[in-house]
Order: C-alpha cells, then sequence, then structure tokens
C-alpha cells in the first residue's frame, strides 16, 4: 500500500527530544522534564463526591448522552460567573465555549484564523505544545524578544503587528520559563494590540497558581475586543479530565463552534458535569487553590535552594513568582542537548531548550519542572546536574 | 475589531437546517429527526460501578493525569483482542489509536489525508457529520451511486479511485439509510480498493446493532492493507463519553499519532479508565450487545408497521436489519425540507433528506430516527406525518 498523506501530515518531524526523554519514563529516572502538575493536588474527595452526585442522580442521562457543541450550560454559567468576579468584568455565558483540554483551544485557533504562510507572533522561547497545533496550519512565526520581564511590546514592529493573524502568549508563570508578564508591558501589549487590530491570544493555564495570590490584570480585561482568553481545569482540578475553555466575543465563538462540532462533536459530557459539581460548590475553588499555590510555592523554594547550593556561579536562573518551571541559563558554549545525554546516563532528565524556540538560535537553557519530585530527590537531582555541568565549565 | 479569519472559517455556511431543528428540542415535539442513541439502552450499573472501581483504588491517578497520546494502553489492548475474536483476523495494540469520539476521527483522516481540493469518494447519500469534518480541508467530493445494497463499486471509474485520496463508507446500517454494504458488494469494493491503491475509510458505529446478530465480514478484514477502521464506544457504551477509535497500520497511525496530540493531546484518561473497566469485566458486551438489539430491533419493527399503517402506497421505504435508521422515498415532486416545516407546525420533526448529499440533486428522501421515540408516540408521529405527505399526493 503507497500512502498518500497530506502535505500537513508529510512535513510532521518526529522530535529527537521526544526520542531522548522516553528513557525518563522509567521509574528510578529523578524527571525535571515533564509539565505535569503534582498528583498531590488532585481533589480526590471532591471528585469521587461529585462523579457520585452525577451518576447517582438523574444528570446521569445528561452526563452520557450527545451535548451541545458549546458545553455544558450550567458549567459555562458558572465559568462566565467565577471569571466576572475574580477579573472584575463582565463576561456573558454566549462568549464561552468549553474544550477538550486547552490544546484542543490552540487547534481551533488554527483551524479560525490560520491560511498557510499566515504570520503568527510568539514570544521567545515559548510553549512547544502551541507551536504543535499551530504548524499543522503551516503559519510564519515572527519571534518576539522577551527578557525576565516576559515579551517586549515596543520591540514588535507596527506592520508586523497589522499584518500578523496574531500574538500567542502565556502572561502568567509562562511555559517553559516560568516568567510573569509586567503590568506595564501589559499595558503596553494591549495598547499595541488596539492600534494595530492585532488579535492577542492569551493562554492562562497557570493564571491561578501565583504563590502570592497576586494576579495581574489579563490581556483580556486590557484589550478585550480584541483577545481571546483559553483557561484550563487541567492545574486547578485535573489534567486527566480533558478540560479547558475559550472566551471570545460573540463573532469569534460562532466561527469556531462549527469547527469544534467538526473536530470531536463535543467535549465528553461526563467530564463537564463531574467538573461543574465540583467547582460549584461553595467556595471549592477558594479553598482548593491556596493548596496548590502551598504545594507548587514551597516545592519551587526548596529547588531554588538546591540550585544556589550546588550550581557554579556561571550558570543563572530566575525566582518564579508562581507556576511550575524554572528556567536555567548555562554558559554559551555549553549545549544543553548535550547536557541532557549525560544526565540521562546518570539517570536526572530535564527539557533542553532549544525545543521551545521558532528559530532554534539558542541551546544553552533548559527548564525544570519542580511539582511532581519530591524534595528529598529535586536536592539530588539538583546536585548531579551541578556535577555534570561543572565539569563543562571553563 | 476587524476578525481576520482563516478561508476554512470564511467559508463556513450556517446550515438552514439546524437552525429549523432547534425548535424540536422543545419537549412536545416527536422527533424522528436527530441520531441519539436510546438511553433505555445505556448500562448504567456497569457504569457507576465501573466509575467507582476506578475511583476508589489507585487506578485513580492514572485516570485524572496526562496520558499518551495513543490512548490507555489496556483499553487498546483489550481492543485489539475484541477485534481479533470478532473479526477472526489479528490486530495489534500498535494499530490502534484512541480518539475522542469517532468525530474526531474523521478530522483525524482528513488532517493526515486531505489537501486542498483532493478527490474523496462518498456514498450518495453520506453521513453528514463526516462531510462537516472533511469540509475543513476544501477537498472535492465524487458522489458513487449506491442502491438497497448500498454503494455499487462497479460504478467507480478506476482513473478516479487511483487518484482520489480515498473513499468513505459506512458498510453496517449506514447514516442515514440504514443500508446494509452487501457481501458480493464488500467483495467487489476490497477488489477495487487493492486494484487501485485506494484507502477505504470504514465508519462503523452500528456494526454491532444487527438485530439479528450476523455481521458481515467488516472490508478492513477484505482489504486489510487498505483500509482505515473507526470503531466507537457511542452506540454499545454511550456518547457522553465521546470515546471512538482507529484501526490502521502502524505506518498510518505514526502519521495519525502527532497530528492527535495536535488537536487535543489525548482523549479524557477518566472516561477511557471507566470503559476500560466496564468492557473488560467478564463477557459484559456479550450480554449487553443482544439487549441493545432487542430494543432498537423491536422499535424499529414498530415504525415500519406505522408506516405501512399510516402511509399512501405512493411513499416507500427500506426494511433494516440493524441500526437506528429508516430511509423514506417520496414523489419526486414533494420536497421535504417544505414538508418538514409543515410537520413542526405540527409537533413532528424528521431530517430532510438533503442535507445528506454531496451535491443537493435530491430531496424528496427522510431520515427517520426510531430509538428514542417510544412506541406510542412513534404511532403518534407516522400517523401525522403520513397524514401531511397524503395532502401533496397528486
Amino acid at each position: 500500500m503507497l500512502w498518500k498523506f497530506s502535505h500537513r501530515a508529510q512535513s510532521l518531524k518526529s522530535s529527537t527530544i521526544r526520542e531522548i526523554l522516553k528513557v525518563t519514563e522509567q521509574a528510578n529516572v529523578i524527571s525535571f522534564a515533564g509539565g505535569l502538575p503534582s498528583p498531590d493536588a488532585f481533589p480526590l474527595t471532591e471528585i469521587r463526591a461529585a462523579a457520585n452526585a452525577v451518576l447517582e442522580s438523574n444528570d446521569i442521562y445528561g452526563a452520557l448522552q450527545y451535548g451541545p457543541s458549546e458545553g455544558y450550560k450550567p458549567l459555562r454559567l458558572w465559568i462566565a460567573n467565577y471569571l466576572s468576579q475574580r477579573d472584575n468584568v463582565t463576561v456573558s455565558v454566549d462568549e464561552i465555549l468549553i474544550v477538550t483540554g486547552s490544546q484542543q483551544a490552540l487547534d481551533l485557533i488554527g483551524k479560525t484564523l490560520l491560511d498557510s504562510n499566515d504570520k503568527v507572533l510568539v514570544e521567545t522561547p515559548t510553549f512547544i505544545g502551541a507551536l504543535q497545533s499551530f504548524n499543522q496550519y503551516n503559519p510564519q512565526y515572527v519571534a518576539v524578544a522577551s527578557d525576565e520581564d516576559g515579551l517586549i511590546p515596543d520591540s514588535i514592529d507596527d506592520e508586523v503587528a497589522r499584518t500578523a493573524k496574531f500574538l500567542y502568549s502565556i502572561p502568567n508563570f509562562q511555559n517553559p520559563t516560568g516568567r510573569r508578564l509586567s503590568l506595564s508591558r501589559r499595558q503596553a501589549l494591549a495598547a499595541k494590540a488596539k492600534q494595530n487590530n492585532l488579535v492577542l491570544i492569551e493562554d492562562d493555564p497557570y493564571g491561578d497558581l501565583d504563590y502570592q495570590g497576586q494576579r495581574l490584570p489579563a490581556l483580556y480585561t486590557l484589550a478585550p475586543e480584541n483577545t481571546v482568553y483559553l483557561g484550563s481545569f487541567s492545574k486547578i482540578l485535573a489534567p486527566g479530565l480533558r478540560l479547558g475553555y475559550i472566551v471570545a466575543n460573540r463573532q469569534f465563538i460562532s466561527k469556531l463552534l462549527p469547527l469544534k462540532q467538526a473536530s470531536d462533536l463535543h467535549t465528553p459530557s461526563l467530564t463537564q458535569y463531574i467538573a461543574y459539581q465540583i467547582v460549584s460548590k461553595n467556595n471549592f475553588l477558594s479553598d482548593h487553590i491556596p493548596k496548590i499555590r502551598q504545594i507548587y510555592g514551597s516545592r519551587c523554594q526548596f529547588m531554588l535552594q538546591s540550585l544556589a547550593k550546588y550550581m557554579p556561579q556561571e550558570v543563572s536562573w530566575n525566582q518564579p513568582e508562581g507556576g511550575m518551571f524554572i528556567w536555567v541559563e548555562l554558559p554559551e558554549y555549553i549545549n544543553a542537548t548535550e547536557l541532557l545525554k549525560e544526565a540521562i546516563s546518570q539517570k536526572v532528565a530535564f527539557a533542553p531548550g532549544e525545543t521551545f524556540y521558532v528559530h532554534s538560535e539558542k541551546n544553552n537553557c533548559l527548564r525544570l519542572a519542580f511539582v511532581t519530585v519530591p524534595e528529598e530527590k529535586i536536592d539530588t537531582g539538583i546536585k548531579i546536574l551541578a556535577d555534570i555541568i561543572k565539569h563543562h565549565i571553563h
């Protein structure tokens, strides 16, 4: 059989880094490579109770039947209300579409906005999962310069902003860097978007995970007309539910809806009913989110201490204020992908930086995920990594 | 804000029929329009027990965490074993990819195989949901002539077969016609595919629902190299789980996988764990499927009797041997979409035929779904429909 694949499928490259990281699935590897949330933060009791409540009531028929492509209406109403309160804005239920995880939101954004060779602005570095979704629609990436405070709006050329299909950003505790976009940068980006009719895709899976609970204004509140906001239950409930949502104005939602329908008809009813049952309980999230912040914040502190204890002075890293990742910068002459091979031979893994750049210009950085590794293993793993790096310092 | 949508999104037309059918969601409408499976056939007890078993055991961590894009391995192994036994073939776990309902399989097939203007062969009439998925990739449809025995392989031009990207078919109890492709046509289609390097997409959501339990050989057993088989749990467990699977050779699966990953990362872990827990119980499906056949078969018989009792002799319909649909043919001068408006004003609904044709050549047919309507309402609804039709007979 000679298969006749689409150009899209033919152009897919298998990831060498994914191959390297496959070995890290062994139990005896200390892995800082993955992006999994901590199972210690899953609300097991509430999930069990919610599943019971759905399956033992008349809700069971709705939870098992086909449902609307927009999503389960009570869940959409709850989200509208949650966002309206949290972000002090007015979000209506018609502006919300439930998706099968934020990854599906990224695919639907690509479907709705991208033709071949369209320009897309991305942070430097940026989230690899977003690139994988957008790549299906063959865009041209324009990398936006970034520093400790996130992307730099002034570095965006106005002509590029006017002609790009959208700018993709994770303003809060970005994947891979853990950086948060500063307030003044948010304001500058919102102004730039308004001036240039630029669509902002605001991906916010980690937004609730600021360790101090001090949320900065979301882009969709600063430039509501221009922004498509992506929310997720993966980091505040559990990723295995695959539940996320898109917030956008009605005109955009009306274009998304038939594409969502063509993509998977609708997100599973059962997981939507269970999630609604959990989050609609009095104060559930206002009790639960501080627990996640506590777990994640203390592991972050612990890893920062280990880094300070073991790393040579030529290595630097940031101090995240939330989320799941620390971004480490090595001297320019050290290649992080080569380092990974050595680290794996000593049973430690991380995500090498080059994966996260659209133009692969830089490979002396690495991403460390700290939330799923117990403290004693964080200490051991960072020491091993530091010893390997020291061997390469000259 | 001036949105810059993709050509894909711009070319979407809103469906007038969907608008007409929106009113049928009212409780007092007798609707033969939808394609919902009957909630009477949901295995409620087993679903409750399975959810409990998953959530009360250590499985809960897997069910709530990110999982592999291929799907939950025990479920894939179970499917490989089920198909191997049912269809007397050898299916390996590497040939199976779990998807978020068969609708996602159709989207992934489009992504993997279709470039703009590629030829796709479809039955006449064909499943509208498949067209919605494929339309996203802008194919050219070639309608294959069909009759009571399903599509007619001899009518397919060899040159068209050689140059088409694939042929899409529902061989068992097709949506919308309820027709089953005969054995000799299956053999002829398999031969045609092999001769012409033609990919067959075999969509089989209703395959287990033959009322007599006499399965005909699947295309993927007759032309294994050429066929991509789509299975679904929607009609044998419950559609709200959104669980389906793709069976294809490893080369094809390896092209699908990164596109699946880019589309929603993976199908929800929770629903996969629950489904596995149900189907892996001793003989569950061999006990449960006959119950569904019994419910669906007796409702089909009942509707056939009502049609015979009330319809004028100018109207004809088929005698389905399985599935959820009867296909009714009116005299050519009666337009089914116009008829629908009248029917709705009298609180009865059906799906008008024109929706299911790629070239809209025919609109004197209609699809009747019988499985969700109680018997007394089937009788009332068919009588009302027959009276309306009689008014148009001349």
